[in-house]
C-alpha cells in the first residue's frame, strides 16, 4: 500500500507538463475518487506556481479516470503579486478527464479570523461509527472515517430525509493534514442524497473548493449538507474543520442524483 | 440606455468565437460587474452548445474588464447525452480577463423538488429600502434593489458584525428572470464583508454559480452570507429565490476583503 505522498506525486517533464501514475488505492469500483484527482492537480499547480496553497480550485469532471499513467497540463493565466492562476487539466490517453481552474497563493498560518461561523454539531469521536466490516481495498482502505450515526440511517433503509452526511476523517497512514489532503477530504463523504432516498453512484459534474486556513494536526471534521435535490441534480456543500476548531476548507459540488430511487 | 438583451448580446464570428460590445451601463467606477461578464459568457456558451441552461459556471476573474469590444472563446470539452461542457474565456486586446468552465444542459421547468431547504427570512418588499438617492449611472441605474434594513447598517457606520446582505432584485427595464439574468443576480449584492468592517472594493477572485430551476416572473430574492473572513479573504454565498419560492440559483465566491478596514 503506497503512501499518499507517492500516490499523488507528479513528475515535471516539461514547462507546464507533469506525469503521474494514478493509484487504484484511491478508487471505487467505478472510478478513481474525484478528491484524489484534485489532490494530484493541486500538486502540479503548486509546483508550477511556486506557491504553497490552493486558495481556489474549480473542477469539471468530464470522464472517469482509470488507474495508470496520466498527464497534468498546467497553463498559467495570471502571475500576480499575491496569487497565481492557471488552467489545469488531467489527460489520459490524449483525452481530458478533468478540467480545473486553480488559484494558488500563500495563507498565513497565524491569521486570526475577523469573523468565523460556528462549526455544526458533530458527536464526540467515540460516539461515531465506522463503516461496517474491516477495510477492504480501494478508497475505504485508505481513509479512516467515523460517521455521525444521525446521518447513517440510509445504511439500514432509514434515511434521515435531509441531504446531510457528517464524519471525522483522517488517513489510515500517518499523515498530518495539509493542502493536498484537504483536496481529498472535500470529496470523501458518501453523497448526501443517500439520505433523501437516492441509491447508487452520484457522479460529480462540478466541484469548487477553497482552502481557507492551514490545518492543525489531528482529525478533520467533515460537515456535508445540501440545499436542493431536484430534477436529477443535487448540490453538496462540505465544510472541513480542523482539530483546533478552524474552518480550513469549504466546497460545493453539483452532481447527478443516483438514478435508482428508493 | 440599452436593453439587457442588447448589452449581453454576442455575435458568432467563427466556430467557438463570439464578438461582444461590453456595455458601460453594467459597470462601476473601477470595473464592469462580474455578473454581467458571466451573463455574456453564458450567452456564448449556450449558443455554442445549443442547450438552454447554464447548469454550472465556475469563473476566475483575472483582470478588470473595460467597456468596449471584446471576444468570447468557447472550447468544447465534452458533448454528452444530457450536458455540454466547455472552457470559455473573455478576451480583450488579446488578454484573457475571465476564464470559465461552463456546463450547459436543460432543466425541467415543471420539476418538483425531492428536497428543498427553506428560504431565509426577508422582510416584505414594502419594508425594504432602496440605496439612497435617485439611480445614477452604471450598474445602479440598471438594477432595482430593495434591501433588508438589517443588513444595511454599514451605510450608517453600524455594520451588523455578520457577513450578510439581503435584497430583492429586478432590472429597472421590463425583463422576466431567465438564465442570463441569474448570472447577473448572483454577483449584484454589495460585498457581505461591508457588515464586518471592510471598506472599499472587494475584488472577486473566483465565483461558481449553479442554475437550479427555471425562475418564475417577478422579483428575485437574494440571500447573501459568508462563513469566514480571515487573512484578507472572504467567501460569499448567494442564494436566489424566485417569486414562487423556488431556489433558482446558488453561488459562492472567494474574494479579497477591502483593504481599508474600519
Amino acid at each position: 500500500m503506497g503512501s499518499f505522498d507517492e500516490a499523488t506525486a507528479v513528475r515535471r517533464v516539461d514547462d507546464g507538463r507533469y506525469s503521474v501514475e494514478l493509484d487504484a488505492d484511491y478508487g471505487f469500483d467505478q472510478a478513481l475518487n474525484g478528491g484524489y484527482l484534485m489532490a494530484v492537480l493541486a500538486r502540479a499547480a503548486l509546483d508550477a506556481s511556486g506557491r504553497p496553497h490552493p486558495i481556489s480550485t474549480a473542477a469539471n469532471f468530464l470522464r472517469v479516470a482509470r488507474p495508470g499513467p496520466a498527464e497534468v497540463r498546467v497553463e498559467s493565466r495570471k502571475s500576480g503579486r499575491t496569487i497565481d492562476v492557471a488552467r489545469v487539466s488531467l489527460v489520459q490517453d490524449g483525452t481530458p478527464l478533468v478540467d480545473a481552474l486553480i488559484t494558488a497563493g500563500t495563507l498565513d498560518g497565524e491569521a486570526e479570523p475577523v469573523f468565523s461561523a460556528d462549526p455544526g454539531e458533530l458527536p464526540p469521536l467515540a460516539d461515531c461509527v465506522t463503516s461496517d466490516g474491516p477495510p477492504g481495498s480501494g478508497f475505504a482502505a485508505q481513509v479512516d472515517m467515523r460517521y455521525d450515526r444521525a446521518t447513517m440511517g440510509w445504511l439500514d433503509g432509514q434515511p434521515s430525509g435531509r441531504p446531510e452526511m457528517r464524519s471525522y476523517f483522517r488517513l489510515r497512514q500517518a499523515y498530518d493534514p495539509d493542502a493536498i489532503l484537504l483536496a481529498l477530504a472535500v470529496d470523501s463523504l458518501p453523497p448526501v442524497v443517500l439520505n433523501t432516498g437516492a441509491h447508487g453512484w452520484s457522479p460529480t459534474v462540478e466541484l469548487t473548493w477553497h482552502m481557507r486556513a492551514v490545518p492543525a494536526p489531528g482529525w478533520l471534521a467533515l460537515h456535508g449538507s445540501g440545499r436542493l435535490v431536484s430534477d436529477g441534480w443535487f448540490d453538496e456543500e462540505v465544510e472541513v474543520w480542523d482539530s483546533a476548531g478552524r474552518l480550513v476548507a469549504q466546497s460545493r459540488q453539483i452532481a447527478r442524483a443516483g438514478r435508482n430511487r428508493g
